[in-house]
């Protein structure tokens, strides 16, 4: 049939940064609010509920000239196994003929393209002078959310890093998130230095939460994990966390009182943080302001006033993983590297 | 992350024999009846109405250990430039670690496993005494349709073949048809022999489909190419075309004056035979009397009687390919075929 190019975890991490994904993604929204991208319904399914799930994501992206999907399996017992928890693997095809073009381990991508959509809300919602940023959630992702936003707006310079599903600051994890976040920006064309920002553990999730001008959700929570009370007037909130049916980080109160946007409209209400106060009636579908893209696109007006909370919910589509895939496939193929299959 | 194969068209075809996938296609549908199969909501998108168009078809088979996908791309266009029309990608994961095993190019399954499906439907519907095969459609697929019938029920000993798109009998398709057929049957372990069958072309449709005793329509039609004056009473019919939304191979009312059976029921009435009989009130979702697995399974009747006409709408789910292509990934391995590629 022809020829595909593999692509390993390692090949990926070496040609993408960041800044190219933030860039990447930003622009992928703004060609879906123009038409020039579609994100395909997700398909899912929960093998056993908090153990183990897989979700297919698909689309297409006209200005990347692809269309592909993207499968993510998430075992969380392999560790015990010594596997990774999470296997990722995308699939590129060209969208003039539908030939085959890349497959590749999607994982470093993931990371890069869920930090830059968290961080890209940050971005075009919050208020010009946030300086504070809260992560909520101090797993594997978060590092990819305080280094997307570190890297897209230089005007946070604070961030603290909390737990919810412990009392006590996670001092290791932070030392660990410093590391890759140091990691993640140094690959950047203009990294910004680490005396430009501190990042440091919280015991006290509500405490931050009223400090904070930004807050990044990033957990597997099916409760809400941010309080209504806790959030002062002028917050903006990327929550990154729910992205399947039954999760929710924000209360729904929080989000009724918000103006709200989501990558994607359909899946923000279908399994993303809507899906939950939609059902219980505090939000109907039609309140959603808009998506990301509309307001990168100038189609849609974004924060209105400083007093404004703004949330943006990021469920992940496919767009952002075939814009950031297609720069890694370039490069690849550029530097000569990946493994050449025939099928 | 791992290691993964990777088969070629080539290779799939050394390993995979008509016999081996009308099993495996029997059993998963078994399998699927019996709960330990899932066919996950078809993703497809027309990018150009009957010029181009992709669907991506997902499940899990518990018996084989697997879920996995497949991406099917067909590009009308793309023999101008030299290229195939249709391009088909398998992934196969591990079910109890949600691994990538395999990535297969799935042209040599997808014919075979088209085959198996509509040669089942004959094989469990049609009269005991079935001797005439009639297939309208003489494209790509109607090979794989005949060898796999002629492989499954060998009662079947007259093959006529009908275009619909021509007045004229396809002689030349025909001849390149028992080329294939004869191929295809070679590689079985007990090979039909080719004195044991006959097929021919021919013109007139509406009298083939009169003295037929099994009728399998394999074409693109959006308009129902077989009448509901034309089926005898007795007369099994395999749908296997219609895979999209607003494809109709079979009549309405002769849809409705049909004992009728499913691959899947959700997808026969989403996108296959009966979307359009639904739609139209001819029949309601409710009159499918069963998935051919419950047949298969001994949980629903088949044919009730020699008078009745019964109806196979196959559009095709990925418990098929999941199977099959588990036997390709499992011989090539052992014969130490495929490409290993680093993930």
């Amino acid at each position: 049939m022809g020829k595909m190019v593999v692509l390993s975890a390692k090949e990926v991490e070496r040609v993408l940064a960041i800044d190219d994904v933030i860039k990447a993604v930003e622009g992928a929204y703004e060609q879906k609010a123009l038409g020039k991208g579609i994100a395909w319904p997700m398909v899912y399914e929960q093998f056993e509920p908090d153990v183990a799930d897989m979700d297919i994501r698909s689309g297409e992206l006209m200005a990347s000239g692809l269309f592909g999907l993207k499968l993510t399996a998430w075992f969380s017992k392999n560790p015990e196994r010594g596997l990774p928890d999470i296997y990722g693997t995308t699939l590129l095809c060209d969208d003039t003929t539908g030939e085959p073009l890349c497959l590749l381990n999607a994982s470093a991508v993931t990371g890069l393209r869920t930090g830059a959509a968290g961080a890209l809300g940050v971005k075009w919602l919050a208020r010009a002078d946030a300086k504070n940023l809260l992560v909520a959630g101090a797993g594997h992702m978060s590092a990819f959310e305080v280094a997307a936003t570190l890297a897209a707006c230089p005007n946070i310079t604070h961030v603290e890093v909390w737990e919810p599903r412990s009392s006590e600051a996670p001092e290791a994890r932070v030392e660990a998130i410093r590391e890759t976040v140091a990691r993640v920006l140094s690959a950047c064309t203009e990294p910004r230095l680490a005396d430009t920002y501190e990042i440091v553990a919280v015991a006290d999730g509500e405490a931050a939460a009223r400090r904070a001008d930004a807050i990044i959700t990033v957990t597997p929570a099916t409760t809400p994990i941010i309080q209504d009370a806790w959030v002062q007037p002028g917050t903006h909130i990327s929550s990154v966390g729910a992205d399947m049916p039954g999760k929710q980080e924000l209360a729904s109160a929080l989000v009724a009182r918000a103006r709200i946007f989501a990558d994607d409209r359909a899946q923000a209400v279908s399994s993303g943080e809507f899906e939950i106060p939609v059902r219980e009636g505090a939000i109907t579908p039609d309140d959603i302001a808009g998506e990301l893209g509309e307001v990168i696109a100038g189609m849609v007006a974004g924060r209105e006033n400083d007093e404004q909370i703004t949330v943006f919910d990021t469920s992940g589509i496919a767009v952002q993983d075939l814009a950031s895939s297609k720069i890694a496939y370039d490069r690849a193929v550029e530097a000569g590297l990946g493994q050449t299959v025939e099928l």
